[in-house]
């Protein structure tokens, strides 16, 4: 049974039974009479972690206190959860650590980066463009933004099918965020890398939502620099400490900024000149924040549970066939939505999204109000490909089950099969959507 | 009875007695058999942060998910927390943000003030020199050596007294941390802050070791920008979220450098281009860590129960009373140690300090080992200010007793006239000192 040819709900429920990755749901505390398809957004808690947590905060702190630095291994935290994590995205151990948010980290690669291009151009050379995509996550345009404007580099923004052809002897950087957050295409990592490379161009790869998604092979598809999120698909919580990746033939060459006391090369010798650590730690900044990292590292092993059974390819091609049951349900069943998310696997990430011409807000809500909850982004009508109201739905392997996919599909088609979208509350607008 | 002339244990058992401010150590879960002196380097347990950790993680992450950012209002947390330490540092309500570490902060404020300056200065002028004080925390050296390459400024390091003489009209920005970490000493704020407008120049505090620990007035005694920890004197937990403050006449002048989306003026739209929010939240960069955010919630709660009981001026008072009392007896007790921090109490914030010609480790192992738990700052031989070995003690007047400071310098006593710091495992050295 191919999932998108799943039409009954057994058939859903028998490939839930033969499902080799089913039991790792229940590494996961999820609300009952919920299906949750925002694991794009925030992950899912892990059972282990609420233990944890209470073990760092009443044991470690509570009791150690400030022994427990040394006791309980506190200063190695954001290595050996970075190890975890490099073994999801193609690099080696030593190579990537568990720091700071993913905007403060982009700062620091997109720094480097910056410096490098310009050592390596030379003095009088033109290579001042920095290139990305213009529906990129903003806060990664935010900081390019800043970062250009400082340093006398001009930020391009380009459509995704525009990039390669773009990339010339006068860019210094492309930086591109693997997975995009809106409609879920995810770009070439290889053949984008390998355009950047032919122009001379270094890259900065944003795994936000590609860590734990998909299968990432920073050193096989030539990335220069990554950084990436710890509360969506690594389900470490909300606001959960960031990472960052460097390839080893650059790490040692430049510093960051953030020259902070915690990436120096002895932080306790307190000695006022700074001096880079020697390799990843360099990128390291202030004191580690040790209780939302210990939550971070019950989410990325619940991701290492999954090696048994065939680890990140598993992972992708259990999503993939989740995805291909929900998104050809929905099709079959609301002609008043369209498929805005890619129809090839191979340029999508793992979220499913469709868009409504008029109410695609209110529909959320009411999906949300029956338990399934998605989310939903805002049109941009200032730029043309992505105008539409957006419903994102993203497909988590580890906790869903085809029979979710089923259900949450005709929970779609009741909503709009009922109009119940047009009820009042579903369409007052939050704060944060 | 003063403290400094107590003479038997029952009169400090009877300045307990007396204390308005001992049932705030109810308010504390600390380890039976320790004497906490390291307050200062990392505050103690409040009673109400697990069951605060375990709702945020249990209930707001694991049942509510993505629907808590609205629900429960993680999105304002920043502003929330702000707010209240805001009240502990002479600032009004909305100029101040909990965010990111303070070496982050350090990096922002520095970057406005620097960028200020220059616009100030008007092109050709010379006012290029960031002044700190030699043995400033490392971080802020280390953030601020960073920023001068980078902007063509030069950093120049003092001692304290020669600070004020040292404020001309080539000097941009004064950049200071109020309490000093290593020996205690407390500027005047108000007389250097003065100094530095006078000389045309900004003023950075930065409030690690005074939030929570002193009576500070940002606006009374002149700070242009502000930082500080909020894992020392505010209790907040390991690698607790740092605060940033900013005058606000400056606030809306400029803006940092780590624009990041959540200090957009409207993240949720999503746009392309960055437009700072209108106040101190244009400070803010990445994802708020909210499990962090809610521990550091509780421990500057406690802060905030001193109110009644006459606030900061009252925990001061306590605090100056318990450093008497162990600072005589040890005096007393001890000729082999010798004073390192001030005398004076204007001179001095909320630690006391030791050194000891030869053996100042592995005393304070000794003492850790009798659950007397301060802690050990070597000495800079390349500067002769800073040349001795230092044990320092921290007195936080919210958990410590009269009693605590007459035992634990009893301990200090039976250290030295035992030489138990002689034994072997007292001399072995941690990665983490």
């Amino acid at each position: 049974m191919r999932p998108a040819s799943v039409t009954t709900r057994d058939q859903a429920a028998a490939l839930d039974a033969a499902d080799p990755l089913a039991p790792l749901r229940d590494l996961f505390e999820l609300p009952p009479g919920v299906i949750y398809l925002d694991g794009n957004s925030l992950g899912a808690l892990p059972r282990a972690t609420a233990a944890r947590v209470r073990e760092v905060v009443e044991q470690e702190w509570g009791q150690g206190l400030i022994r427990s630095w040394n006791s309980v291994g506190w200063m190695t935290l954001a290595s050996r959860i970075g190890d975890k994590i490099a073994r999801l995205v193609g690099a080696a151990p030593g190579e990537l650590v568990v720091t700071d948010s993913t905007s403060v980290n982009v700062f620091k690669v997109l720094s480097a980066a910056l410096t490098m291009a310009r050592v390596a151009a030379g003095p009088g050379a033109d290579r001042r463009v920095i290139v990305s995509e213009r529906s990129n996550f903003p806060t990664d345009l935010y900081i390019a933004e800043s970062l250009a404007r400082e340093r006398g580099f001009e930020l391009r923004l380009l459509d995704a099918p525009d990039l390669a052809s773009a990339l010339d002897a006068r860019t210094a950087v492309l930086m591109l965020t693997h997975v995009n957050y809106r409609n879920g295409v995810m770009h070439d990592m290889a053949a984008l890398s390998r355009a950047a490379h032919d122009a001379g161009a270094l890259v900065i790869w944003d795994l936000a939502h590609s860590a734990g998604a998909v299968p990432v092979d920073l050193h096989r598809d030539g990335a220069d620099f990554a950084v990436g999120c710890g509360y969506k698909y690594l389900n470490g919580g909300p606001g959960a400490p960031a990472f960052v990746w460097v390839h080893p033939k650059h790490v040692g060459r430049f510093q960051q900024p953030l020259s902070g006391w915690i990436g120096h090369a002895a932080p306790f010798e307190f000695t006022p000149g700074y001096r880079p650590a020697a390799g990843i730690s360099r990128y390291l900044c202030g004191t580690p924040a040790v209780i939302s990292m210990a939550a971070l590292e019950c989410g990325v092993d619940t991701l290492l549970a999954a090696q048994q059974h065939g680890g990140m390819a598993a992972l992708r091609a259990k999503s993939l066939a989740l995805s291909h049951l929900f998104a050809a349900r929905v099709e079959a069943l609301c002609p008043a939505l369209t498929l805005a998310s890619p129809r090839d696997d191979a340029g999508r990430g793992s979220q499913v999204c469709f868009s409504h011409a008029t109410h695609a807000y209110a529909i959320m809500q009411a999906l949300i109000a029956r338990g399934v909850i998605g989310d939903f982004r805002a049109g941009d009508p200032a730029h043309p490909p992505d105008a539409a109201d957006i419903l994102r739905f993203g497909f988590t392997p580890l906790y869903l089950r085809f029979v979710d996919a089923w259900d949450a599909a005709g929970h779609v088609h009741q909503v709009l099969a009922a109009e119940e979208w047009r009820r009042p509350e579903f369409n007052r607008r939050h704060a944060v959507t």
